[in-house]
């Protein structure tokens, strides 16, 4: 079976985890095939070096090197260049790149200065974590640069746009968002194979990911959306919202700007015109809430609170995508 | 008192340090006034950053955070940078970048590429390491980027070149050396203040440090060697050859290409056209070995053997230095 998985950073690398860990493998020697479609938005350039945050997160958790307590950045990380970096007064003091981290950005930086693609570049980084091996092949949504811009108040009474990483890391998403606005993407192209997972997969996921920053900016890109609607195959969402609130991130603070429902009915609306499958927190069930019509939804536990708990979500998220596939089978 | 000094890396940089200790303070509260011209014909890039090996060493002694054993990089350095790189297969395997030496590279690069000179990303550094409270300036011999390539035999019987590094560092200088190059040296030129550093100096000090690779690279910067011959200060060198022999280095290897006869007398003739006194080892005491004529030559123990004995040669450095001012003096 061919999945593709649309994901964000924390909670879509630990949600494919648990995928893998909840898959059985194809044949006796045939790993699962996963393809991991990884949200570029929050790209950015630090010290001259080409940080991918969410496709990092994405290769450390699937290759057993995350810090787990973070969810993000390497486990048992030392800071030695950011602070001699600090001493010389160069670089954001809101973001600590850690000495393993910082090896990855180095790598990125120096063979995109070679002319590779980030497609290329994270297939580099994806052997080096063993990615291949796992049956999972993870893509970039797009090899266009792009960059999340979050539009605020400034202190004139107009309006400022700051990168989302400075909103998000060193304003903890306090500052009220007007609007979101992402540079590079109405010209970006999806990455090669991206569109083709999609319409080729047999079965499509949507992690508890941000529905604004992370899948929103994912399904800006152009044909995704497009890609989503066309495929054959059921399209199955996680709610990142349990009873109206976000469990990590703050999926709330990207909701509002948008005048969208910070709720699980409100981010299903988001993707209403190619969801087949909708698995919400038993907080958020289908006998108390609307939901769109036609909309599959099942309630269940949503929290992830360890890797069992997340492969006991993927669980259900399979069995809600074979269930869909067995309903449209007997459709056809 | 102003003094210029033109350095190499290990060897310069202990002399300097030296120097600064057997200084007396030109009155209560002013430092000394010490210009310490650097090699840049080491210069090298790598995983995308510039690395300047001298000015490096430079700093970090005269910083007081060398790793004193080996002469060069940082003290109680640490390398998870680097093993991660290893890990991806990026970066030469001969060259390991400490993660605190890497920061600066990382600033170095990232403020070239903002525009900044050598000189003045060096400035920057400087100022970190607190040299202008020592009272010395240090400057690249030249903002122009120049790499000096050493040529050896191949394996079909001609001939190819390799940066000096790999040569010096991976090869341990034992490919034997046909000449050195120097890319873009021709069409260098020096950096500012260097030239005015050397023509208005009351003493101009040649360290022990490599007179091809490290003080002759700097010679072939344009405008230098005329400037040594046109300043009014005396210059006055230190032996790099005890008895026929480097001290550490290799000297002797890049001595021959050149033809020059390794001992302390053959290089006082690679400087003859400035040079005015010249300290040489017991081992090669004028009464025994034949120098220049017109050179003052003056014998002592010349092993630094630590951070006092390496005062004890600047002192007496600077007391031939003054010897010399006093003739000339005298003779004005």
């Amino acid at each position: 079976m061919q999945i593709t998985v649309l994901a964000g950073g924390v909670g879509g690398a630990r949600f494919t985890r648990g995928l893998l860990d909840a898959l059985p493998p194809d044949g006796p020697d045939d790993p699962p095939s996963v393809t991991v479609v990884g949200n570029t938005g929050d790209d950015i350039t630090l010290v001259g070096l080409r940080v991918c945050p969410d496709l990092d997160t994405l290769l450390y958790t699937l290759g057993g090197a995350v810090d787990e307590a973070q969810g993000w950045g390497r486990a048992e990380e030392t800071t030695a260049v950011a602070r001699e970096l600090a001493a010389l007064g160069v670089g954001p003091e809101w973001f600590t790149l850690g000495d393993r981290d910082l090896a990855t950005h180095l790598a990125r930086t120096r063979w995109l200065a070679q002319g590779l693609t980030l497609s290329q570049v994270t297939e580099r980084l994806a052997a080096r974590w063993g990615l291949p091996q796992q049956g999972v092949r993870l893509l970039p949504a797009t090899d266009t640069p792009i960059e999340t811009h979050v539009v605020v108040d400034d202190e004139e009474g107009g309006e400022r746009a700051l990168h989302f990483q400075e909103w998000w890391v060193r304003h903890h998403a306090a500052l009220p968002a007007h609007r979101f606005t992402v540079a590079g993407l109405a010209q970006a192209s999806a990455a090669p194979q991206v569109l083709d997972a999609i319409r080729s997969a047999d079965l499509v996921l949507l992690p508890p990911s941000n529905p604004v920053v992370s899948i929103g900016i994912i399904l800006g890109v152009p044909g995704v959306r497009e890609a989503l609607r066309g495929t054959r195959a059921p399209v199955v969402g996680v709610s990142p919202l349990l009873g109206g609130r976000p469990v990590r991130g703050h999926a709330d603070a990207c909701l509002r700007p948008l005048g969208v429902e910070v709720s699980a009915s409100g981010v299903a609306g988001l993707y209403a015109d190619f969801l087949d499958g909708w698995l919400v927190d038993t907080a958020d069930d289908p006998g108390t809430v609307d939901y769109p019509s036609g909309l599959r939804v099942r309630s269940l536990d949503l929290l992830m609170r360890d890797q069992e708990g997340a492969a006991r979500l993927a669980g259900a998220a399979l069995e809600l995508g074979r269930d869909l596939l067995g309903a449209t089978a007997g459709r056809g």
